[in-house]
């Protein structure tokens, strides 16, 4: 299973990734699932992928590296003048990819299945992010609709539907997407460390910041630590109902010991 | 869709189910998933459903109100002499019904689909929690397993693993429940309110609280706005990545105009 998610923000583009794949619970790897197209000054943009490994990587090889599949060369990312024409590359190398394995797949009870993220921003155009379907079309974040998830999306969502908003600050995009990826962790084991954060600002053109995030990072053992102090604490301080009696209720608790 | 959880307590279980269901987006309907049977001074027992309306119905009408099925009388819910008596009792009208109409439910492209949380205590034996799944077995919650949940569970399920503990006071279990609840509502609208708390306490032999939760609620609402107040102020209160650019930090918040 995979998480990943984007935030499309007033300053820039938060992506976090997993890196877990499994095969049952007994053939379980590390991929990387973020792959990041550069050309400084020109177009910076990440691509995150979700679902069946051979389909993606099948994907990811003809869009990023640009390696030729049967049939002739395809378009990759690089030559993508606009960041809709880098996601229709993307859509149609979907489409390639599902032509050439989906019937043998099936066959073998195997699903074609493959989503993917792609953020980013070429040239003089907008900062724009895309969630790209399995059949290779795509919808777009918005100011109203500024987060995509792809892969194992319930367990992080409520975080992002409570607390997400366009005009957040990167570095609490960066926690928040830290958050959602925590909580996901908690609750599937299929999703695993380490994760991959990628941040792209506007009008930069560059990767400002792509760095793997494994269980010894500090910031994140210290985030994961301080935001689950910061839930039992909440609910403690949270009145109870008062149609419940009084020897329901929880003594007065010292926050400073419900949190140690 | 559906959503129940039951946490099981040191001093009792507490219950909470929401109440919609639907067929497609414009068939929706309110119907109690929760279901009690209390002789006092004897048993109480709470009884929440997910799954088939058709089916779930059909199993409650033989278990809870001991509605005769085809073929004779059926053992119902008050017959049982043991929680685990009880539990047998549901896993075999489940078996029943699904022997009943699992034929012609798979013909119309329907899927036989019920599952159920039991929870209770009965003269002089312990106070159990179990989960009946579609085939009619069960597993039962435990002191390391404290909380089981039905329906749509994966939303409501990162603040139970964060926060749920087995010695919780009923008030907290509550406001656990109740925010687990919350995170499910925002997050799939195929989850609706009202919905239904029950409350058992160890050793009462009868429903505490059976307690009908509607939009207006005076504590659910307050509840609801404090909690999404809490995570927000928690997520400001988190230190930033220190290898984010002082750039990147949002300015020192007021913590009261953030939380108005």
């Amino acid at each position: 299973m995979t998480y990943c998610v984007a935030l499309y923000l007033r300053d820039g583009i938060v992506c976090l990734s997993d890196t877990r794949t499994n095969a049952g619970v007994d053939h379980i790897a590390t991929y990387a699932k973020t792959f990041t197209v550069e050309e400084p000054g020109t177009r910076a943009l990440v691509l995150m992928t979700a679902g069946n490994l051979a389909t993606t990587q099948a994907v990811v090889g003809e869009v990023v590296d640009g390696r030729a599949f049967e049939g002739g060369a395809g378009r990759t990312l690089k030559q993508a003048e606009t960041m809709t024409a880098a996601a229709e590359i993307v859509g149609a190398a979907v489409r390639r990819v599902h032509d050439r394995v989906a019937e043998s797949l099936e066959a073998a009870d195997g699903r074609f299945d493959a989503t993917f993220i792609l953020g980013g921003q070429i040239k003089d155009g907008p900062m724009r992010v895309f969630q790209i379907y399995t059949a290779g079309n795509f919808v777009e974040a918005s100011e109203e609709t500024p987060f995509l998830q792809i892969g194992e999306h319930k367990y992080g969502k409520p975080i992002l539907d409570r607390a997400m908003r366009h005009d957040l600050a990167i570095a609490d995009g960066a926690k928040l997407a830290l958050v959602s990826l925590d909580s996901t962790l908690r609750s599937n084991l299929s999703v695993g460390l380490p994760a991959d954060l990628t941040i792209i600002k506007r009008d930069a053109h560059k990767i400002e910041t792509h760095r793997r995030i494994t269980e010894d990072d500090a910031y994140f053992v210290q985030l994961r630590k301080s935001w689950s102090d910061a839930l039992r604490a909440a609910l403690a301080e949270t009145p109870g109902a008062p149609w419940l009696s009084g020897d329901d209720q929880s003594a007065p608790r010292d926050t400073n010991a419900q949190t140690d």
